[in-house]
C-alpha cells in the first residue's frame, strides 16, 4: 500500500487523519468529500484537504444521484424503519460506498480510510457495504488505531498548521442529508424525559410553529414526485422546497426508544421533514389507485426493504426483487396529494388520481382548476 | 312465532317498528335498549317504548361488560384495522348480538329484530353473528321489508300516537358508543374534497383546539388501562374522561379513503379520541417492555385480529388463539406512558415500567414523585 | 341476441346443449373448443358440434400457449395451494376465459354459454374471470336453467338425433389437463376412508409402482424447465413426457380433506406427477442459488399466488406484481435437478448451478459427463 | 475457581477432559451425564468418570422431561425448520442447559465445561443458552484450549489410565437423541452427490423398506399422542416404538443443501423417524380440526418456533406467547390419524376427531370399532 483513500469531511478530526495517515503509514493520501445535502459549504473543502497534506481531494456533487438512486427507490417501496423511521442515514451509505469504490479504482489503491465520527453501528454498516462491493479492499478507522482524545487532536492539528475553525471544528456528531438527520442518543437511563429540544435543528417544534397551518400539493409520476403545488421540479428541488416548509411547521420528528433486554434502553431520534411528508403522500396515493390486498402485501416489503436498509443489505438480492414488485404497483401511482401541515403534524385532506374512480381532478369536481387553488392556499 | 325482540335505540323508525310489528305479525313485541356509551339519555326509552305497544321494555347499561369483554381485549391486541381504524362499531355489535340472544331466551323467542339505521354491511354482520351464536334464530329487519320512506315513517308514527321529539326524532346515521363514533359516508364523487367540518361531532379541529398542550400520564397494569394522572379509575371511567380531554384538543379524528376498482372510491370517517390516544399509549409501553421480534409479531396479530372484528368473526377461534398469545406479552405490559395532547395531534413524551431497563420511575431519576409531577403538568 | 357462443367439450350434455339453445332462445350456437392437454382426441368433435346443429365449431389447440402464459408463471413462483396443490383446473380457467373472450369478438356475440359439469365453485370462478375480461359478456349455463336429469338428456339427444358414444357419453365430472387432473369429491360422511383407488387414473399406486427407482435430470434455464436428462423439449413435450414417467412410478397423487366447521368434510383428490415433479425440481433448485431470506420471502409470495389462482384472480394486479418479483429471483434459477421417482415419492438426489458455488458440473467433480451419466441411469 | 462440572459423555475426550481439567486448572471435576435417549448404554459411565479422576459422576435419565417439556411443545407448534426438519439436536440443547446450571448449583460451582465433539454453531448455541438461564457462569470447552488431535488424545488417555474400549472411543460426531440425529456434513464441493449410505444409521433406505406397507393409527388428545394402534402408551414410549417401525420403513431422512453466497454450500442430514412420522399426523389432525385461517397462522406461527429452537432462542419470551397461542388450536386437536409407511414415505391415509363433521369414528361410520380395525391392519 503507498496510497490511502480518505472519506473526507472537512471536520478536525478527518483533516488531523490526513498527517496521521501520512506519517504513520508513509503513504500518500487522496481524499473523497461527496455533497449528499447536507447543507454545508464544500467550497473550501478541496483547499483544507491539500493544506493539511492530501495529494489529492476529490469534491463531488451526489445530491441528483442519492435521490434518483436511493431516495426515491425507497421512498417508492414506503421502506419505513418500524413503520416509521425514513433512515437517511442508512440510505446515504451504500450511495458513499459506491463512489468509495469508484474512486478507490481510479487511484489504483485497495486501502480506504473513513470517519471515526459515526457510531459503531454505522460504521461496520460503511464496512460490510464497502466490502460487499469490492471484497479486495482493506477498510482502516484512522479514529480507532489512532484513539487521540479531542484536545490530543486539537493538539495534533496545531503542530500540524491546521486551522481550527468553529465551524470545521464542531464535530459532526450525526448524520445528515438530503434525505433528513439522524441522532443516535445511545443508552438512555431515563426514558421519562423528553429529548433536549436542543437536540433538534432542522425541524421547529410543535409549539412554535406557526398559527396558520400550510396546505401543500404533491403531484406523482407513476411514484415519482415531479412537482408541488403545480410546479414541476427535479427530485433533488423537491426535497429540498418541500424539506423547508414541512421543517417550519414542525413536521418529521422522529424518537425511536428501544427496548434494551439486558441493559438500558437506547434512543434514536431524527428529522426528516420531507421524508416523513413524502413518504405520507405517496402511502396515500398508492392506498387510493391499488387494491386493498396489494397494497397491504407491497406495504409488508416496504417493511423488509427497510430492514435490508437498516442492515446494511442494499444489495441482496431481496431488494432487488422487491423493487420489480413495487416498479409494477408504482405504475398506477400517478395523481395528486394535498397536505396539510400545522403543529407538527402532516395530514392527507385531499388525493386524485385518473387511476381512481373517486379521484377526479379538482377542476372537474370543484369549477376551479388545481394549480390555481393550490396557489391560493399557500 | 308470537313474539318478537326487537333492538330499540328510541328514534324514529324503531319506535315506529313496534306497532308495524305488531299489525303485520300478529306478534308481541318486547324491546332491548343497551347504554354502551352512546350519550344519549336512556330514562325514558323504556316508558316511550311501552307507549308505542311494546309488552316488555329492557333497558341494560352494558357499558362495563363492553370495556371489559371487547375494548379492553382489542386494545391490547392492538387491534386497528389498517393499522389505524379502532372499530368502534364492529366492537360493539358481538357485545349486543350477545344480549339479544341471552334476552330472547329469557323471553322464550327465536325471533329478533333490529334496526334500519346502519349501513347494509353492519347489517349483515349483527345478522350473522346472531347466527354465530344461536344457529335457531331468525333475524328480521322490519325497515327492509317494511321500506317506507321517511315522511310515511311520520305519518305512520302520528297515526299511531308515538310523540316525535326532535331528539328521538333525529335518525341517528352513525354508529356511537363509549369506544368511538363511526360514520360511513360511503361512495364519494370527489376524495379531493375534506369530509365537511360538520361531520365530526365529537373532537374539535386540530386549528380550534386550545394554544397550549396538555399532558396525560396512563398507568397500565398487566396491559390494563388503571390510572390516568395517578388517579386509578375504572375502565370506562378512564376512557370517559381521556376521551373527553383528548377530544378538546382535536386527537382522534381518522378518514380512510378506499379504492374503488370498479366505481367510485368510499369514505369512512371516525372519531375515537379515547381509542387513539390509549392505542398509542398502550403500544408505547408495550414495545418499551418487549424485544422487537416479538413487538413486531404482536403487532402484526393486531392487524389480524382487528381484520376478524371488521369482518363479524369475533366468535372465531382465531381470534381466541390471538387472546391467548397477547395475554403472554401483556404480562410485562405494566408501567406509565406520558403523552402530549396538542392540535390534533397525540405524542408519547415519556415512557417508564418496571420491565425495562431504562424505565426507572420519575422519582428516581429526576427526584420528584410521579403523581405530584403529573399533577403539575395539567 | 341472435348468436351463442358454447364451450363445447364434445361429452352428452354439452352437445345436447346444442339444440336447446337453438330451440329456446331462437338463435344460432357457434361452439368452442380446447384442447389443453386433456388427452382426448378432439378430431371428431368439430363433426358432432355441426351434426348436432351448430353453426360452426371453433377448435384450437392451446396446449403451448397453457404452459407458456399459465404453468410456467405458476411453476416459477411456487405456486402451491395449501403449499401441496398445483391447482390444475384453476390454473387453466384463465386460458379458456381468454379465448372465449376473443372468440366471442369475432363472433360478434356478447353471450357465452359453458359447461354444466364442473363444481358449482369452478364455474363461478370461470364466470368471474369472464366478466373481468369483458364485463359486457352475459354468461349463461345452459344445465342450470335447463335442469334435465341425466335419462332426460339421454332422450332429448335421442330425440335430436345426436349419437351417445360410450366415450362422448361418459360425462367428464373432472377437470383434466396437461398440468393434471383435479377431482372435488365434495362432502365426505367419512375422513377415515381413503378414496377408492378407482379415483385414481392417471397414476398408478405406490404398491404397484416399478420395484426399481427412475432417475431423472431436470435442467432449467432462468426458471424454465429445458431438458430432461440433457434432451432438450418443449415445455408441452417435458410436461407431457415427464409426467408419463413420473406417473407410472406413483408420483404426483394428492388428497386435501378440508375442515367443515358447520358441516361434513370435503375431499379433493389430484393427481398432476408432471406438476409434483417438476416443482420439487425448481423449488430446490431456486433455494439452492437464493439466499435463504429471499428463498423462504418467494415461497411465500408463492402461497399468496396459488391463493389468487385458487380465487379466480388471475388477473389481478396482485399476480402482476408477484410476476415481477418472481422473474429477478428466476435469473439465476439455471442448472440441473436430479431426481429420484420412486414407489410414489419424488425425491431430490443432487443438484448443480452456475450460480451455486457447490453446484459444479458432474464431469468436474465426478469425471464423467452429465448427459452420459444420465443415460446410464434410466 | 476450585469445582468444574463437566457435561460428560462417555467418549474418549471428554473422559480425557477430566484428568486435564484436574491437572491444569487444579481444581475438583464432577461429571454430569445424561441419557436423552441417545441409545448409548449409560450404566458404566459412572465408573469410568470416576476411574478417569472425576470426584463425583451424575447420571441422569431426562427422557420422560425431554419429551413433556421440549418434544411436545415443538410437535404441537409445528415446528419443523424450513417447514421440513425437526430439530433433533436444538430441541434437547435447553433440557441439558437446564440441568448443568441446576447441578452447577447443587454443586456449589460457576464453571461449566462441556464436550467438544459438536460443531461450532451447536457449541456456542449451548453457551448462550446456559448464560441466558445463569448470567453468573462461566463456560470453557477444554478440546477448544487443549487443541490436542485424535493421536495425542488417544497417548494422553493412555498416559493416564483410561480404558479405550471400541464403544467408548468412538467419537460421537453426530448429535443423537430421542427425536432423531442430525448430522452436519459441513461445506460440500459437490452437491450433486448424495450422501452416502453409511451417513445414516437409523433409518433404512426406502430401496430395502420391507415390500409390505405398514399402517399405524396414532390417537391424540388435545395435540398429545397418548397411543399408537389404540394401545395408550407415555409420550418416550411411543416416540420409540413409532420411530421403531417408521425406521424399518426408511420414514425420517431428510437432506438440507444450503446455499453458500460467497463459498461452497452445507449438507446436514437428519434422520427423526419418530419425529417426521407425528408431525404429519399431528399436522393432518389440526387441520381436519382447524379452520383454514387459524391453520395457516398457526403453521407460520410453527416456522417462527422452529427459527427460535434453531438460533438457541428457546427462552425467548416470543417463544412463550406462540405456546400460549398453540394451546388454545390444541384444545381440539383429539382424535386419530391413519398413516401407512412404505418405502421412505409416510403418508396420512385416513383421520377422525368429535370435533371434525367428517371425522366421525369408524365404528359409527362403518360398523366397526377402530382399535379392531386397526389391529387387523397390521
Amino acid at each position: 500500500m503507498d496510497r490511502i483513500l480518505l472519506a473526507y469531511n472537512g471536520a478536525l478530526d478527518t483533516t488531523a487523519a490526513i498527517p496521521w495517515l501520512v506519517e504513520h503509514y508513509g503513504v500518500e493520501v487522496v481524499t473523497a468529500t461527496f455533497d449528499v445535502g447536507q447543507g454545508r459549504e464544500l467550497d473550501d473543502v478541496r483547499e483544507r484537504a491539500l493544506a493539511a497534506g492530501a495529494a489529492r481531494a476529490h469534491v463531488l456533487d451526489l445530491r441528483e444521484e442519492f435521490a434518483r438512486d436511493f431516495i426515491l427507490p425507497a421512498l417508492q417501496a414506503g421502506a419505513l424503519y418500524e413503520r416509521r423511521h425514513p433512515l437517511p442515514a442508512a440510505l446515504c451509505r451504500p450511495l458513499i460506498a459506491r463512489h468509495l469504490v469508484e474512486i478507490a479504482r481510479i487511484e489504483g489503491t485497495t486501502t480506504v480510510a473513513h470517519g471515526s465520527t459515526r457510531g459503531e453501528g454505522s460504521r461496520a454498516s460503511l464496512d460490510d457495504i464497502l466490502r460487499t462491493l469490492d471484497p479486495s479492499l482493506t477498510v482502516v478507522a484512522p479514529a480507532r488505531i489512532w484513539g487521540l482524545s479531542r484536545a490530543e487532536q486539537v493538539e495534533f492539528a496545531r503542530d500540524h498548521g491546521i486551522a481550527i475553525s468553529p465551524s470545521a471544528d464542531r464535530a459532526p456528531v450525526t448524520d445528515v442529508n438530503l434525505w433528513g438527520r439522524s441522532i443516535d442518543l445511545g443508552p438512555i437511563e431515563n426514558a421519562w424525559q423528553e429529548p433536549s429540544e436542543s437536540a433538534y435543528v432542522i425541524t421547529r417544534s410543535a409549539t412554535e410553529a406557526p398559527a396558520a397551518a400550510a396546505h401543500v400539493e404533491v403531484t406523482f409520476e407513476r411514484g415519482v414526485p415531479v412537482a408541488t403545488n403545480g410546479v414541476a421540479m427535479s427530485a433533488v428541488e423537491l426535497i429540498t422546497s418541500l424539506g423547508t416548509i414541512a421543517a417550519v411547521h414542525g413536521v418529521g420528528r422522529l424518537e425511536l426508544v428501544d427496548y434494551g433486554p439486558s441493559g438500558p434502553a437506547t434512543r434514536e431520534i431524527c428529522e426528516a421533514p420531507a421524508a416523513v411528508t413524502l413518504h405520507a403522500a405517496h402511502r396515500e396515493l398508492q392506498r387510493f389507485v391499488t387494491p386493498r390486498d396489494l397494497a397491504r402485501l407491497t406495504a409488508d416489503l416496504g417493511v423488509r426493504y427497510a430492514d435490508l436498509v437498516h442492515d446494511g443489505r442494499w444489495h441482496s438480492p431481496t431488494r432487488g426483487a422487491i423493487d420489480a414488485f413495487v416498479a409494477r404497483v408504482e405504475e398506477r401511482v400517478t395523481g395528486t396529494v394535498r397536505l396539510e401541515l400545522f403543529r407538527g403534524a402532516c395530514r392527507v385532506v385531499g388525493r386524485q388520481s385518473p387511476f381512481a374512480a373517486g379521484g377526479e381532478s379538482p377542476s372537474r369536481a370543484g369549477g376551479t382548476s388545481r394549480p390555481a387553488s393550490a396557489g391560493a392556499e399557500q
